[in-house]
């Protein structure tokens, strides 16, 4: 497999990026190709009511172990405890005893979603707004908070992994469109307008058995291959996902580009 | 309006706590009474695709002030900026330009759902747990990771503040079993087992306008009256909300007790 | 009393830094005019043993809140307590009980002392250093840590406050040259090369006697008028400090430049 | 060297407490020992200026690995830098520009001093005070704040590994009294009431050294051996120190109690 250049990346961005496609006011992005009847029509696909949690825990033995960029795992902290109630010291308020907590994480701790102001491109985030317009004071465009209600819509799970045949795709795997439409096609689902695409690498479940996340956070992972780009963006889905933590599905590739 | 009682409220709770009625190891409580087709109904009731969003924005000028309990609004703090970007501080991995932040914030910051580990009867949480189990280490029963998956089902907005045709309920009222049944009945709703309740009272919108928290926090705020947990009990919902955030619908009253 | 210009500031500056005197690598700046001599001088004028203490506690009731830059109190969080302890939860570790705890605070909380790098000329920082070395990775230059182990030498009172004979200067009060010399005079001390000149407003006493910060964190003070920068430059002194918060003793001046 | 007993450690705690020594209200143990007198008499000892620093870093890369209670090395976040300063973030307070930062750290990060309520006897903390006394709130009695004035002395390095001709104690070495007595002999020094001991074993310079702090932070440490309580406590001393981080000097026998 040839190496990437830089050039090629640039290229594909410059081809594929969207900016201006929703004015130049927008901070969704291709969230805006979810219309209210898609989620009619999602609605109307539950079947059997079963609900699957997708996160990890916010958990101090999370992936986050300082390998990028100065995060860390959530940290939990208790402001009251049940100790401190059954020896009285609530009682200043009779009658009330409760426990109370804090927590502080870096936002890219556990799973998590990226907003439109995570990564730049050159000087420019998403919509072409100045990367500069995220200061200390934080994003002053395309903040997380934009995408509070609209991240609702079709879910579609391609289990490449179990497609594969393995538990788990090799570290630094590159998923290929041909990958994809096998996968969704041995599963009987059609990947649309509008969709949220999960896909499932196996990598989550191989490091929560083995109880060691290893590079989870930073190194080489299993992950969409760099030609998925055009297939994502022929597809006009609002969002992809993944079991694998950096959020990057091309990670092994990126490190082979020069 | 008589004063309420301490011995009055333990009477209360001893005659309607629900311990023991899921199983000694029950962590779920009344979530347990969503079964799986309730979810599939609740799925076909979407009919307009439209979206709403309840919460609050994680903010450091949110309700929080220290009125109660040490807590704090959410603290914002930047790991990685666009203007350290644009200055070249992050070209030491070629290409990788990003933003990045992290988040402190006391679980009750904002809008929040309350673990069945928040508050103790006496020396005991819910299902009869000893209130010694939440420790600096965290709460080893009831947890509110507990509910990652539970927390599906049909919502119902009962628009109290509406039906009294006021912008906002006076802080302090007591909403009453009558208020409920007939704002149900003007909105031609019925309440029913394992519903979300919500309950509006104007209070959130009206602080949000007068940008200005007050005592929300903390202080008075319209909500359940006491008598409504003998409705709540026996109409079996899985949870109720409010747009007022003490979380403690009957604030009021609560300061009443003698 | 005229309005000083910010043509004026720029000027002062410049005729005044001392960039490069001690060479381009520099990072102490007037803490060079200390020497060891100094040091074994300043030991021999303890007289009686009396030791002050000139800080405020590290406190969640402290001067900061939120005035300026987001700055916050100090966050005092327990990791273990005594609590905790007697209700065996450390007995893990057989023999061990203990208590342990955490604090999150602005650098600028209580009483501290500023770095070099603090403050900016423009884009440069002291010496003529970018002030583009401070990135979200910290001080390159200038940090606080260069001063580890140089902060030592003799201090001065000047207890301007007593000599004007009141309890605490006025908000806004510029002590004047005039104002400094009379109170070394009174007090019969002089000022000598690389002293450590404390500023005595009694300010900060009156804000806890009244249990009541106001602006202490920001707001107007009484301070250094601005013509006293030329005392200070000719004195060579080795620090200057004062009983109110801002650090910056010209605040009421400051609001002045036009 | 036959293994301590538990009975034994509790019998020698009896034997050499101080509790009540200085009044049932007292909150400053030792430190008592300190008279104005022994202060002048330490500052009339400076000879050359030279001044030493004793502390670590507080830096992300100090020693707190978790590997004990769920410390953490300190967190350092930037609260303002440099380079939004220059791309005219900070403008909007015409001629201030600045960087300010902030630390989250536990208060046993890089090197600190254990307050008297650190470690318990069974149920109490120093002077009999109950255990309970510290909770979510902090320390009620004990706290180290009680110490902001006392720290001063005259500090005596004793220089153990140079006396033994090594560069660092062996980990888990218990320095004896012979120790102590013929380092202070070889060094000329006489350790005398109210006096401030730091015990140098090489530790910390060896880990700066190797660049990896391995169980610095909670592993077998070289320390004074058990033996040598009685030695401190007949002295009469007001603090001792050491060059390694648990604050435990007897780490490894510890380890041995049964």
């Amino acid at each position: 497999m040839a190496r990437l250049t830089r050039d090629e990346v640039l290229k594909k961005a410059d081809a594929l990026k969207n900016w201006g496609k929703w004015g130049p006011d927008d901070e969704l992005g291709v969230l805006n190709y979810i219309t209210p009847e898609d989620i009619v029509n999602a609605a109307r696909l539950v079947k059997k009511g079963k609900v699957f949690r997708l996160g990890l825990n916010l958990d101090e033995n999370g992936p986050q172990r300082g390998i990028f960029g100065g995060r860390w795992n959530p940290m939990h902290q208790m402001l009251a405890t049940g100790t401190d109630a059954v020896a009285g010291k609530h009682d200043v308020t009779p009658g009330l005893r409760y426990a109370d907590d804090a927590i502080n994480l870096p936002t890219q701790a556990a799973t998590q979603w990226d907003a439109l102001s995570h990564v730049f491109l050159v000087d420019k985030m998403w919509n072409g707004y100045p990367a500069t317009l995220v200061d200390m004071r934080g994003a002053h465009k395309n903040g997380i908070e934009k995408f509070a209600s609209k991240m609702v819509g079709r879910g579609v799970l391609l289990d490449v992994a179990r497609w594969k045949g393995v538990a788990c795709l090799a570290d630094g795997y590159g998923i290929t469109v041909a990958d994809l439409d096998a996968t969704a096609r041995a599963q009987g689902v059609t990947v649309k307008r509008a969709d949220f695409v999960i896909i499932r690498t196996g990598q989550m479940e191989d490091r929560l058995a083995r109880g060691e996340w290893g590079g989870y956070a930073g190194g080489d992972a299993p992950g969409l291959a760099f030609e998925t780009v055009d297939w994502i963006h022929a597809k006009q889905i609002a969002g992809r996902l993944a079991d694998q933590s950096p959020g990057h599905q091309v990670a092994a590739r990126r490190a082979r580009v020069v």
